[in-house]
């Protein structure tokens, strides 16, 4: 394993590759920092990129897992856990062109076991624990992350304790307790449920947290779809991500990614000052604290009340929203709020022009795409990746009542009467 | 294009490869036929193969398409259309310790772009219906097809018309209309729908409905299914396979697909006289005409009122019945039937043992394999696969009350209490 310890973020203290999550000295967040690769051999790195598996563990090179790690070879070989990762980046052309934009991708991380971006940072985080001899896995969830662990449990044979808000969707409750999931549902929102699981991991000797004791593994995880869009664009970097923001990490973790491979010299840094994609983070109105920061030009986020339907992304007080900010600043990115009719309509919007179906969150990154666009912040020339990170199955109500059906009888005479008739209405 | 004609299963007729699906001669099912590949090529075809996408144009030379067909190259190469197939095969040590078994794969194809088999079957339809110049897409629909067909307009820039049985489940209609496909439900079970839809392919000239006058290109898109289990499990063939029927159409094309890589050397035969592996489909209880014919020794099928929370397999008069009974007969294979709670348990048997939720289809087909394994039907030695057609989420009303959460307020002392006492009430 290439990693040497974790560090903190703030004072650059480091700490073994243990539990760990809190600087013990400033109390910064710790993240996982590795041995410097060697320049020169950045093409037998790239080579054994691509004779790995087509998930994650192809990029085990640049994840903190040590020898057991669930590497494997080849396109189609196996793996310990779930496939994540390895998901599709499609050209979506009649998204970009409804936008007035030239090149718009769209990386769809909804084709996840569990249909989410969360089965990668899952991943990481449970292989660790495994080797850190952890007997549980448990999180505190806005509701993908829930069902992400709950799988990994069952796939690994770990038996799984999940935190989520009382009120959260029926779909993601359903999809979670399939899997045996101990579920805890927790009334208040996911701030008073993420300060209880603290608590909690405090007093549980051998529960794996994933995001809480083992956030620093965890967060690792999001670095790969930075990898896979690299890769998947011919070993390039985009001009723009768009992606969204719930406690930070994820967006902050894309930034790192990309950063990795242009500091080892297996990217070419990006045309920009920074070297790095122009970084916009989405967030929705009704959750807004990273966007609010930016827009008042602060560097820490006030807490927020969430109340919004992209409850996935409903974090009132981002752990890593001093970081989101501090990258979208130094990319020329941006980080911008939206409604909640906004997100149904980009929602529709992305389904119609391109055949995928989002959750909510996604709803919000398109209709961001869709504000940079109509906005002019966004070059028509730029090549821009949006991040499509959960799927439309798991907030289905947002969609009842925005199409009509046509009921008829099995006679042709009545079709006729309804054909061309199917009015939208969104 | 290797495929050149269409050719009657029942009187071998020929016709030209276009939108025709019945013999005109004696009213057989039309099938593609292929010039034969030259045998000597094998290692050419298999390298071209292996340098494919990883979506199922990797098998372009196996599909009835022209020139124009969406091959491309490289494994992230991107395509016209939604990305189809390159679905996980997963090793499932846990399940098969369950049953007693040596060795179960599960073919997980609920991975596909919108969550079932059907984006196969409809990417060959709507591949063939644009290069035969049809300007929309439709379907009769037992649920997953209406998804498929209106993503897949989504994404081609073609308008769709789905129809679809009226008490279908609310997912699988709100995971269709947000794509904007004109929606018809139809008071009456699938085989109204389809009788419904047989009729206005006729009147229709412009439409292509995937699985009616398309239907011989739409059944090709199942073969690859075998293709890939076969090349994931390392260019060899399993000695059985476990798939679900409705019209029969997926479980007889699995079966030709082992059979075309088999006889052009391609694959080495099974060690079963058939030199396939063993066939064996499942049904619901609640619509058996295929297993009720074949318990009976019977070679064609009495058609049956569907009533079964399996709503994807509620076929009452299956098109490929015969062909299905037959196949399974001459593989040493079976057919069997599963209770609605047979359906219920091994959806959950699946879900805590891999991690993998299926769809009502895929418990049927869970199910089947636990009735196989219990009744000493299969060799603990064999290698299994089984096919997950289909998404959990599309079905979720069948989990509601399967199992209990704790609810509590955000304090330690209310989690103590209720740690260790949620109980799986399944
Ligand atoms: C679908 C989806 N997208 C994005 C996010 C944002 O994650 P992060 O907390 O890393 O910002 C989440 C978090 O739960 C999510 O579920
Ligand atoms: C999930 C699922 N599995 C299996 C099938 C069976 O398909 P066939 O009609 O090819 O037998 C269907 C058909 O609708 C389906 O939706
Ligand atoms: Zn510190
Ligand atoms: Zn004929």
């Amino acid at each position: 394993m290439a990693a040497t310890s974790l560090i903190c973020r703030e004072c650059s203290s480091t700490y073994p590759l243990e539990a760990q999550f809190v600087c013990s000295r400033c109390f910064g967040p710790l993240e996982v920092a590795y041995a410097e690769h060697d320049a020169s051999d950045v093409d037998s790195i790239r080579r054994r990129i691509q004779a790995g598996p087509r998930s994650i563990w192809r990029y085990a090179d640049f994840l903190p897992l040590g020898a057991g790690s669930p590497t494997g070879s080849g396109e189609f070989a196996t793996e310990a856990g779930l496939p994540a990762g390895g998901t599709p980046l499609v050209r979506a052309d009649r998204l970009a062109e409804r936008l007035g934009l030239r090149e718009v991708w769209v990386k769809n991380d909804a084709a996840n076991p569990t249909h989410s971006f969360k089965d990668r940072v899952v991943a990481v985080a449970a292989a660790r624990a495994k080797e850190l001899g952890f007997t549980t896995l448990a999180c505190a969830s806005t509701g993908n992350l829930a069902g992400a662990v709950a799988a990994a449990g069952a796939a690994l044979g770990m038996p799984t304790y999940v935190f989520i808000p009382a009120d959260l969707e029926e779909q993601k409750i359903l999809s979670t307790g399939v899997y045996g999931a101990n579920i805890v549902t927790v009334r208040g929102n996911y701030d008073d449920v993420n300060r209880l699981c603290t608590e909690i991991a405090g007093e549980r000797e051998d529960w794996a947290f994933v995001n809480v004791n083992m956030r620093p593994y965890y967060a690792e995880g999001s670095k790969t779809l930075a990898y896979e869009i690299a890769e998947q664009l011919g070993w390039t970097v985009p001009d723009r991500i768009v992606a969204p923001i719930a406690s930070g990490s994820l967006f902050t973790k894309i930034g790192k990614g990309f950063k990795e491979w242009i500091d080892l010299g297996l990217l070419e840094a990006a045309g920009t000052p920074s070297g790095l994609p122009a970084m916009s983070g989405a967030q929705a109105a009704g959750c807004n604290p990273v966007a609010a920061a930016f827009e008042a030009g602060q560097d820490v986020c006030r807490p927020v009340k969430p109340d919004t339907i992209a409850k996935s992304l409903a974090i009132g007080n981002p752990a890593d929203g001093p970081y989101a900010i501090e990258l979208a600043r130094t990319t020329d990115g941006t980080i911008s709020q939206v409604s909640d009719d906004e997100i149904r309509e980009g929602i529709r919007l992305l389904a119609e022009t391109t055949g995928i179906f989002t959750e909510t969150a996604g709803g919000v990154t398109t209709a961001t795409l869709k504000q940079l666009a109509e906005a002019g912040a966004i070059d028509p020339d730029e090549r821009v990746v949006i991040v499509i990170t959960g799927e439309g199955l798991k907030t289905l109500d947002v969609v009842r009542g925005t199409f009509e059906c046509h009921e008829i009888d099995p006679r042709f005479e009545q079709f006729e009467r309804v054909e061309g008739r199917t009015e939208v209405t969104v």
